[in-house]
């Protein structure tokens, strides 16, 4: 298995053949997991705020998302994982729509296999990688309005972490510098959140809490792969 | 002052207002310096083979550089920093083309100012920047062929500690994520030369040993600045 990461959505060229793994730690795929952990029964991701409410509405789906941060008119949640509860997700569809996470998904349509994946769902989202035995892994980290996000970086780096144990992984310059931040930050991965610049744009709109949620290594060890409906689901 | 980092060429945008640093460690911003400590007149950076062999004619310069990793026919050096020594240089204009050095060089014209560095005169590129006392700076990692070099985001991290220390410079999220793997390999520098896609490439080319001169650290102390001729010089 050889695994690329690449730093920012803007370097993905052709996925044709490869596995992707699209990372947005703050916060579009630490929410995806957060709602299948919560027993939603898909997340879409959408691009616009408006086609989000017209397919929320036709699926009678939760509405959810961000725009600037939070939660756009009339929509049933913003983009936080603390409020994806059993009460509120079990069940039901969600429909998500998100700046960057979204962007990067649709970017990676082509890929072999589609994975979100954040920080709380690495690990079991490497083993599921492994087990595959995929030739080619991409690992995308989304980043935040064409920058580079650390945040993403770390767990892309976190992934590798893992990808090298369970699958003796060989890894691209761009996987190596990955883990350099994972190694770096791993005592202190929420100090890293609240310094990226996906978190401090979080912490501008008064939503830093959501950044301990976050930093959880593995704390929702759910994998979330794109199905061929373009819906997020824990594979069976 | 505020320190971006571009993780490859491909991600350099508007540079206008921006002091720019290109940094290709495996070889031509170690050449740069190499030939300059060595009393080269000075270096000017060509895109082509073709345009390269009329320049040095024209400004009976030495025609240095490579294709492959070797001199292309007749040049008079190839593009190892050993070889460049006062014997050879001193006084003497270069003429140099690399693969992708020259081409970040390229990319990067219309910024405020243009310096080349590598690990080899990292401190003292801080210090002139320092000095300068620029709001923007922007370190560009050259990469190989498309794809991330990990050892010119290894400079870029050096050079953004060194930063740090002389300007109390903030870093970008890019500028940390190049921090953390100088970190990580700060007392081996040589070994992540030779795991790097452009050590690879050179080592298959029977030219490790160029990677022991491309490791040392401010071994080569000269500042490399773009004049308006398109010619690095040492600046006054």
């Amino acid at each position: 298995m050889i695994v690329d990461v690449a730093l920012q959505q803007e370097l993905v060229g052709d996925v044709a053949g490869t596995a992707v793994v699209v990372i947005d730690v703050v916060r579009a795929t630490s929410v995806i997991g957060a709602a299948l952990a919560a027993g939603a029964e898909g997340v879409r991701p959408v691009g616009s705020v408006d086609e989000a409410r017209e397919v929320a509405a036709a699926e009678d789906a939760l509405l959810v998302g961000e725009r600037g941060g939070l939660a756009p008119e009339g929509f049933d949640l913003g983009n936080s994982p603390g409020d994806f509860t059993e009460r509120v997700c079990s069940g039901r569809r969600v429909v998500l729509t998100t700046t960057n996470g979204t962007r990067a998904v649709e970017r990676c349509v082509g890929a072999e296999r589609l994975l979100a994946a954040s920080l709380t769902n690495a690990e079991v989202t490497a083993r599921s990688l492994a087990d595959a035995g995929h030739a080619r892994v991409l690992l995308v980290c989304a980043g935040s309005g064409g920058l580079l996000a650390i945040d993403d970086v770390a767990a892309a780096g976190c992934l590798m972490g893992n990808l090298a144990l369970q699958a003796g992984a060989e890894p691209s310059d761009g996987a190596r510098t990955a883990a350099a931040v994972f190694d770096a930050w791993k005592h202190d991965l929420h100090g890293l959140l609240r310094r990226s610049v996906s978190g401090r744009k979080l912490t501008e709109v008064g939503l830093a809490t959501d950044l301990i949620a976050c930093a959880r290594v593995d704390a929702v060890p759910v994998v979330a792969e794109l199905q061929a409906d373009g819906v997020f689901r824990v594979p069976a």
